[in-house]
């Protein structure tokens, strides 16, 4: 490829990454409005049920905003039965969040809705096409990763 | 594929979809530090710049937010000399916004930004990968578009 026709490439693929990641948003919304739960609280609440017994501080690394509006968010989530938190057993200084019951099973729907959407939308391409898309992905989730790690 | 392999390939690429948003919206937040705009003016000032002359109501539509929410991020935005409300020339009763030479301008380069960052991240990728990447998110694209449409 020249360097006209890598930019090119690059600069197509981030629109159409942004524009993918707006709709995505804006489905991610609509699903949330049968669920307790708001946007920024479900990105928490899935780094919560993913990586086990979280700090605050760990999870507001995580999600990218800043501590003091990461205890609002866990305060709310912890008044809404989502979480809790809880003493570490080794140090009893640390405080650590945890899901409940309630918060693994709205993630659950939630995420089998997302699923589900996405199923639609892929249902009229072609296996190779749905495997092509499904490896594309992977690879540069991976390579966003490295480049994370680099930094 | 069978039913099973199809089903995993969908929930694999939602995830890889969920999470490579959520790297591109933290990014996202991370180059706008540097501009005079939040993630949701910015949002809005893209469909601004893009479409000619929206109403509220449209860009209300397109952002998914309230119309009273888009109002209040417009009069920001207003403030902010990104962009300008008009008089319709057609019907002086309906007002529409567009976008400043300010609002241009931190558009284009936010957006060369976040060009830069893909090209950071895709830099060890062959270019059939870059290709492949590019043409399976372009028809990811296409494909929820018409389901939206279809809606």
């Amino acid at each position: 490829m020249n360097k006209f026709d890598e930019e090119k490439t690059i600069n197509n693929t981030e629109k159409d990454l942004r524009l993918i990641s707006g709709i995505i948003k804006r489905n991610g919304r609509k699903i949330l409005k049968n669920y307790p739960i708001t946007s920024p609280q479900f990105i928490a609440l899935q780094w919560v049920t993913d990586r086990e017994k979280l700090t605050i501080g760990e999870l507001s690394n995580k999600i990218g905003l800043a501590f003091s509006t990461t205890t609002d968010l866990v305060d709310r989530m912890e008044k809404n039965g989502l979480v809790e938190r809880i003493r570490d057993t080794e140090d009893r200084r640390v405080v650590r969040i945890v899901p409940l019951d309630k918060g693994k099973s709205v993630i659950k729907e939630v995420i089998s809705k997302r699923q589900e959407y996405l199923g639609e939308v892929m249902s009229n391409l072609s296996d190779d096409e749905k495997d092509t898309i499904s490896k594309s992905l992977n690879l540069l989730l991976l390579e966003m990763r490295k480049l994370n790690e680099r930094d």
